[in-house]
């Protein structure tokens, strides 16, 4: 490598031109901590005539991935293109090759993680992703380095800044949830095509990784059971905040007993919860180690320059590993073999809300129901207000598995007196009265 | 080191005890990361006889230094034993014979960091000390290695869980000071002489370290200003509360154009702040960077597992940097020379709560005293409650320098209708109405 160090970047769009920039306003810093220059060799783009916000100068942009991959003098692929199966050639492609590769492609190490793991560990190159999940956060390094004498057993993360943006519009302004999408759309937190973000799947991508890496077992992105929020109604954020929560996208990944769960709900937090300050399109990811006890990193879960900064500390990390000969050091085999919770090992607290009629003894039978199933009540709410001549009743209950609460929910729906089950929601911690 | 790893302890309290424990509950998790077993092989304590409250097995007892810094088989010494001078010279000694150090003493490294880390690196030995800032959160990490392709320019901390203790119960529960004190002594939250905590010379220190480390610079423990939190009154907090503000013991390190200024103070911060619902004994740590925007590290400032954990981790990292054969090469010269923001230099809003005589026009003379020094006021509050027949007079200033602000104190005592300022505190960010 001798005084420099040449990166090749996959993608040049708002990532891509701040990883240029940063290395660039950092290149003094970057000469002190490594005493080398870096600097980006060749960027492969779509198109070469488009305007770009950022001085390319020295960098080469092409549109053929081979004058990258195949260029000896590039040490580092720097992947910001997205994408899936292309994608994962290229950086299959780039470890044949003895390059080192960061990535910010979550979707990609969701899905292939463990086999791109793989491939680097046998060329002794090193593969970082600390981009992949909460952006400017370290929280990678966070679980793998910081922690790395404690045993995590669990982690809950709003992970999703876009659902974190739509969710504190309609609990703070009072927002539909169409109309905080769209001002989402609009301020540029939320992609025109919403549905991955909406409806969970990329926080579950992220808790995928997270997970991986927390308990040191093979958690695919098939293990994690998701639910969107685009069904949340103002009704039930006022509800909440009535019994003192506040909902949120909650990723949560729970290892217990040998086994795990993984998943991505709304999940209506007690406020005395530090996850539930986290507001707007921040992103914080809460650990839990049997040993340092509650921990939580907290910062930008997205943005152009949080996401190239920790693109280029990805990059930091793999110049000191070449200059010490180290690369490829860092992979380690899961340790533990997964193992996933049935329904019946999966337990949590639930709110519930009910159209029912308005008759007498009909709350007593709904009291029974749960009751035949060793669920009880925390929380109990009657809504004064009568809609059509019926009644609302809303329910917390304490802790259950996810077995009996399902049994209960199809019950429900035999029950005479029961119009609707208008929502239920997970419930985490204990809200001051 | 074969395929066994030998510490060291120095000390055995309740972090050392806790130290032991992490290892042996860990082993398996430790031989799978390092490929090798992690064993305590003996520890220096004052007595023998004492009682522990952790299996022994393994573990030499010894009351002279000497047969831990002597022995060769021991790889690494690990300092939980606290004071200064005597445990500067255990260390230095351990570096000649080229044992690793990993250190839990705030006092020491901010007092003699620079020349131990010196000492470190001409013996190419590790020098870590992730548990003497903030306990279990592993913020030096997130600051060297997360953060370390961005230019932090500003760093918050509640960095010491004593104080945040007193002061939550003060807001919470309206406890006097006293009170709040005298319980936190009797949690163990507070020593029986608790100056160095309610002084902020606890906090001071670890700002040192922080402050050293994300401005790469040789800051001193001298060169922070210090105001601890024994002369708070409720009726601080009470208008505080009132202005949308939380009361908080702040270590706050700032970077601007080339200067630094470092302080601990007793600050309003605006209840919107990341920090401001940091509460109990917990600690947090807010970091600015340029391109990272905001982040946040949030855990357990002490106790005898989260810190332990910070010393294992940093364990685990000295014996990767063995089994690779790079130790001692994290080490770097500062980067830049100190210089220290002059008063002039230093900017701030400060809330200040004077009593005034109850006659006309007073408040105009001050608010003339004021503005004669440019310093204009963003909240004003007249208590309505008159006490003996005289007048309260709450203000919040716009951002001034600390040199106006501080003539503007002095000016106030000479003026007739002014009879004592009672209080004046920094405040930090914009209170929502």
């Amino acid at each position: 490598m001798g005084n420099k160090v040449s990166i090749g970047l996959l993608g040049l769009g708002v990532v891509g031109t701040g990883v240029i920039k940063i290395i660039k306003d950092h290149q003094e810093k970057l000469v002190h901590q490594l005493g080398s220059d870096v600097q980006v060799k060749s960027a492969l783009v779509r198109s070469l005539d488009k305007e770009r916000d950022v001085s390319l100068e020295g960098t080469l942009l092409t549109t053929n991935p081979d004058d990258i991959l195949n260029d000896p003098e590039i040490d580092i692929i720097v992947e910001v293109m997205g994408g899936i199966d292309q994608t994962r050639e290229y950086i299959l492609k780039a470890f044949s090759t003895k390059k080192h590769v960061v990535s910010a492609n979550k979707d990609l190490v969701a899905l292939h993680g463990p086999e791109l793991q793989e491939a680097a560990r046998k060329n002794k190159c090193d593969f970082y992703y600390e981009a992949s999940v909460a952006g400017g956060i370290p929280i990678l390094r966070g679980i793998t380095e910081g922690l790395s004498s404690d045993r995590i057993t669990k982690i809950m993360g709003i992970v999703n800044g876009t659902t974190n943006y739509i969710l504190t519009k309609m609990d703070k302004e009072g927002l539909s949830y169409d109309v905080a999408l769209k001002q989402a759309q609009e301020l540029g937190f939320a992609e025109a095509d919403p549905t991955a973000d909406v409806e969970g799947l990329d926080a579950a991508r992220k808790m995928a990784i997270l997970a991986r890496l927390a308990f040191s077992m093979d958690v695919d992105l098939e293990d994690v059971k998701v639910k969107g929020i685009s069904n949340i109604s103002l009704d039930d954020l006022k509800y909440a905040n009535k019994l003192g929560y506040t909902m949120k996208l909650i990723g949560n990944a729970d290892f217990k007993d040998d086994k795990i769960e993984v998943d991505v709900q709304p999940t209506m937090l007690a406020k005395n919860h530090p996850l539930a300050s986290v507001n707007d399109e921040f992103n914080a990811v809460y650990v839990y180690g049997d040993a340092v006890g509650e921990t939580m990193f907290y910062g930008p879960g997205a943005g152009s320059l949080p996401t190239a900064t920790a693109i280029t500390s990805d990059v930091v990390s793999v110049i000191k590993n070449m200059l010490l000969g180290v690369t490829g050091s860092q992979h380690l085999d899961p340790h533990f073999d997964k193992q996933l919770k049935t329904a019946d090992k999966r337990f949590g607290q639930y709110y519930v809300r009910l159209h029912v009629k308005d008759e007498v003894g009909v709350f007593s039978r709904i009291s029974a129901l749960f009751n035949d199933l060793n669920i009880s009540f925390k929380r109990i709410l009657q809504n004064p207000i009568i809609k059509d001549e019926n009644a609302e009743i809303i329910v917390v209950t304490h802790q259950t598995s996810l077995e009996n609460f399902q049994t209960a929910l199809n019950q429900l729906k035999d029950l005479d007196a029961v119009i609707e089950t208008k929502s239920y929601y997970k419930v985490e911690g204990d809200a001051e009265k």
